[in-house]
């Protein structure tokens, strides 16, 4: 028997909407202590890493370890028919049941809203993530990272990101045009989550597909504030801290964190 | 002669934009009474009746009765040209015209703009609908049940529908998932356009195509209030009634009601 | 060497997004008072004429004239990373240079956005366009410019303009419908944007294609006003004034006109 609730909807909606389009079918693996999953995109590049740790939720029981395998567009599916205010109940009980029931209830009505969706055989194969030291962490505003990838690809398909103690320079070159965009660590004593924090370790200088990256910043809307992690010749990690509130203030719970390789080739063409 | 003029023109475009996916060309019966428009869709599943009272109208003249065929589309066409607050006058005379002339007028400004659309040969069929006592009478916030078809089609074309007098429950099914809506007859005393009413003298158990009730629920933004009516083995009635103000304190003064015809087949395949 | 800097990015962003589909590469001629384009679209039937003077720049410094071939479609890229706030500076550089730059800047946050295009050969044909005055000149509110043009275009592809001293009148006629619209000169002392004016010297009846008019009209957005002139047999003016802010009140430094050659043909079917 699993069972957990979480005060709102929007949360799990948000979070299938950033990764439904990278990965389609993936096991979430729940615990005594948290909901998990990971998984590679498609093509193998790009990995996932949700944790929903049990203090993101109003209730929580998990009788035993279990996984739970799911289409992420049929569960896409079933958590649009939530309004984002309603309370969301995740279900799943042992014996004959091959499915999860997702319970909305919006407590102002008189309304139940049972949505049931077929769960899947997914191996799940749990990578080990190595620990890893960055030379560099940076942190700004989820959305100025976004609005970052999405104007460097107006001309190009790679992002080039190099960092030193003055500063993060995110740069995209094509045939017609740059763009190159240049961040000075700054603190904002009104507005935390305006900050954007530099942490250099070693200079890095490394080149990333940017498909991906914008694939990534769908996670936007999840979290105020974004955490880059970098070092050469290493994957990048781009992670959403889970929030109570959404905001930096707020008490984590839990991460969506994506990884990426970097692009070996295009390095040498980047000067 | 006939000449009608509505204080604005907003509630002819809700309507046409309601029904002109399902209707492609209409008679529109003018009597001294009335506007009234009958038409099944292409396929002769759903019937469309529209009754516009002279109670709607600012102004309503109609020498004799007469029948305006119209291209929906086209109609949709002119109303596109009004804005929301025009008041809006549907003139037909008499002689060796064939067309309807709608005059929009902004009173704020010196400009008029009339908009002519060439009529059509129809032959009106006017079905005798018969009178029918219903087992079930439910009257629920009109995007209440808009939501609760767009919900139940992510997962089924059919969308089931039992009610008894503890509650009304709809159900859509299918490969991959289900759902289900329940809600109980509920007031809501601060605001009554809320409310969930639900009069049954039987127990109904039916089923219906998702694809009709989601064009019926085109027409969400014509009324707070939707009002269902049910019968085994007899059409559904779905009628958004027409008020001064769009609200359930509103006067009465006209209806838009479709019926569809239960889906046989697949009742033996719901339990 | 050339640099101009506008106080923020939205007024160029506007302007190419009015123009970036009629005219796909286009030369900026650039000289000690102004930045001028001029350019045919590609079907040879309309020009656009643009001025953008000095008093709109915060700061402008041009050493010699200079002439700058860009492709709109890149330059739209380009200005569609800024920020609509962000302080635009626009620099070319003699040299070995065959890109421009545009830096945006927002002054909040310690981040410069450097974007550089390519710039194009684009052979420059300045279009002597004759003085001419008009027997019709009329200024009305660029939105109802707009939405005329719009409605116009639901049955018709042509455009009628006639013009007394009692309105301006404008037809668009189908098959299936058509519609009129009808102006008389007013004056909103509340509110100079809303004014209709309108000056005849002599009678006018023209046609024009609504095609063109529905592309001039994208440029709607940079003014409140439009300003119409007209004369048979002559190519129509529609011009938006570039002022400090948009609005007929503010200080008038530049221009966007359109210039459209009358539809003869068509003349003879309307009466």
């Amino acid at each position: 028997m699993f069972e957990a609730k979480l005060a709102n909807a929007a949360l799990l909606k948000k979070i299938i909407e950033s990764i439904k389009d990278l990965v389609t079918d993936a096991p979430f693996d729940c615990s005594e202590s948290a909901m998990c999953l990971q998984a590679m995109d498609s093509s193998h590049v790009a990995l996932v890493s949700l944790k929903l740790e049990v203090g993101l939720f109003d209730t929580y029981r998990c009788d035993r370890t279990i996984n739970l395998g799911m289409s992420l567009a049929n569960m896409s599916k079933a958590l649009k028919c939530a309004n984002n205010d309603d309370t969301c109940m995740i279900k799943f009980e042992e014996g004959d049941s091959d499915s999860i029931t997702f319970t909305f209830a919006d407590i102002k009505r008189d309304k139940t809203q049972d949505v049931t969706v077929k769960m899947m055989d997914i191996d799940s194969e749990h990578l080990g993530i190595p620990e890893q030291d960055y030379a560099v962490v940076c942190e700004m505003p989820s959305s100025e990272f976004q609005k970052t990838c999405k104007d460097l690809s107006m001309f190009s398909d790679s992002l080039n990101i190099t960092a030193t103690k003055a500063g993060i320079v995110f740069t995209g070159k094509g045939d017609t045009g740059q763009s190159v965009i240049t961040y000075s660590p700054s603190s904002n004593a009104d507005n935390e989550d305006e900050t954007i924090s530099l942490e250099v370790t070693d200079p890095v200088n490394v080149n990333f597909s940017i498909k991906y990256m914008n694939q990534f910043t769908k996670a936007t809307s999840l979290s105020s504030r974004v955490r880059i992690s970098l070092c050469n010749d290493v994957p990048i990690v781009v992670e959403y801290p889970l929030t109570d509130d959404g905001k930096s203030t707020g008490q984590q719970n839990g991460h969506l964190r994506f990884y990426l390789a970097p692009k070996i080739d295009d390095e040498d063409n980047m000067d």
